[in-house]
């Protein structure tokens, strides 16, 4: 009990990553460090249902699972401030968070903040989404605050600007400057991967997903798919690439175990490809510098498909959402107890 | 009785259209006519089952869907033959048919049937299918029939090359001339459209299919699809401009009803451009003829695609497949009691 004490007076700010399919709940302590971090399956989709007779509604469930992750730091330090970023403060989280426009930076995001009151604690607060508008209009929530930690933690003498690359179900690619953030585009890659291994033909032939686990990915397959997607039939595009997938099977090339790795290559091959025809490597007068944060294996992944369209050797960040929620915190005032310091803003500042 | 008697003797060939989900018995008389059309569920993935006590076995369900198909067509004239196309003739069909490699001709076809034999009865024979060699394999079983179906329905005089489309779960684009099938491109457009509205994000704010059945497709919305995918963003690809049917309903743009058509335009615009990527239009010595066949809503709307891609008006042509199948089946010599006719060979020779 000592030893906790002594770390809740520490502790600066309670950071929240709260997605869809998961809360993470991180205790800050001077200058952002982490702490302490708690992992919930509570995402918004999947709230703690409410014991008999308590209350059903909305907020008693996203206060329920507040109370699971960290309860105990609330209570033993009732003065902490809390800041959250992600679907949390989509339509359908805990209260609908505005949507900033692009170009943004990190003062608007912090000014922007949307409250949620707790009874008997301190308010919650969530960070804007960001929205591009234009005939394909782009959103985000989360990869923003993502964003931001990555800039953080870049050296000051770097210029920029970068291509920020974060893969995953919904992979964002975000120009950024020291500034912050000029514009970001979306790629469906990681959920139409899912959906044509799942439910279309091309999945009855693959070995299953549970048997590949354990066996490490198959690069000649992925590098197969990469080389399509980019090759001398790159014209027939993806949605004829794909059915490749089934016909290298019926022909003995792909056994089933490399099928998945192959197909994959195609789709990350056309993400790269597309990602390359709208910012070209080495075009430009201030070239960008592709950075990617998010899983190790994903980001390897991906470092090659840039190698192959022409990129720069990207960078591997760190997984920055902790740093970019402290970031913001500061911008705004939040942080409880700290010494007074040069502001984030002017920190970040070129 | 007089009268189906009368019927069946005017029969010259039992042909089935045999596939995945579903299994069509025609019975057609003199130069191919369809005399009677018979519709069942029985696709190679579910046949009928078996009565308690009889044969389980592949065989035996094959014949038990064929029974149910036209076994009172077989009793009544025991000597008449079977002809049948499409996956019937896959791995998972009744027999494994060959498959034989582009180009090639109708005679080809006619001299490449499977056979399969039939206890007490006359035997089937199966069409082979198609299989393209090369980096990317592409493959058809089925297509191939209604392609020549297409073909001999054409006037004499038209000498071709054409580019037919068979708009589907699975796109086929062939190129043929009069001497036969020189290659084919697969989309898998029907199948991924399925998946993302059933099993993606973007399905969730779509209006529900059957909502939808009883009211116009909406063409407004399924055309802004097609110029995105051949607009001014068309570098990011197919990946990035699905997210937009999320981000337009969420900004207010595309109300729920209007979702799958603007989804349906984006993957039918994709298509329909790869395919002016690889066969230009105008662009050849020989500039290629579009000529459609298929369900008629969806003909339309990718002869919207065409015109937009800049080809010529397609030809609309009826559904091919028992016209197709008696092209191969007189080039076999199999139709029953036929009066000698020059061979079909020659009459589709150009």
């Amino acid at each position: 009990m000592n030893d906790q004490a002594a770390d809740l007076s520490a502790t600066r700010l309670v950071a929240l990553d709260w997605g869809t399919s998961s809360l993470r709940a991180y205790r800050l302590g001077d200058g952002g460090r982490v702490l302490e971090l708690r992992h919930r399956p509570w995402g918004i989709m999947h709230l703690p249902p409410a014991p008999a007779g308590e209350d059903a509604g909305t907020d008693a469930a996203f206060e329920r699972a507040l109370q699971d992750a960290c309860g105990d730091w609330l209570a033993a330090a009732p003065q902490l401030p809390l800041l959250a970023c992600g679907m949390v403060g989509s339509a359908q989280g805990w209260r609908e968070a505005r949507y900033l426009h692009t170009p943004t930076s990190l003062d608007a995001l912090a000014q922007g903040l949307t409250r949620v009151d707790r009874p008997g604690g301190q308010p919650l607060h969530i960070v804007p989404g960001l929205l591009q508008p234009g005939d394909l209009p782009n959103v985000m929530r989360g990869e923003e605050t993502q964003v931001l930690g990555v800039l953080a933690d870049l050296p000051a003498e770097d210029p920029g600007p970068w291509l920020v690359g974060l893969p995953g179900s919904h992979s964002k690619w975000v120009v950024a400057q020291r500034s912050g953030i000029e514009g970001f585009h979306t790629f469906m890659t990681g959920e139409v991967f899912a959906a044509l291994r799942g439910h279309t033909i091309l999945g009855r032939t693959m070995a299953p997903a549970d048997a590949q686990s354990g066996t490490a990915p198959d690069d000649a397959a992925f590098v197969r798919g990469l080389q399509v997607a980019c090759g001398s039939d790159a014209g027939l595009g993806l949605l004829s690439h794909i059915f490749s997938t089934r016909t290298l099977g019926l022909t003995g090339v792909l056994p089933a175990s490399a099928q998945a790795d192959y197909l994959s290559g195609l789709l990350i091959g056309h993400e790269v490809a597309a990602l390359a025809r709208v910012h070209p490597p080495g075009g430009s007068a201030a070239p960008v510098q592709p950075l990617l944060c998010g899983e190790p294996d994903l980001c390897r992944r991906y470092a090659l498909a840039l190698r192959l369209q022409g990129f720069a050797e990207p960078a591997i960040a760190a997984q920055a959402t902790p740093t970019g929620l402290w970031q913001i915190a500061r911008a705004a005032g939040l942080p409880a107890g700290e010494a007074p310091q040069p502001s984030s803003a002017e920190s970040l500042a070129a």
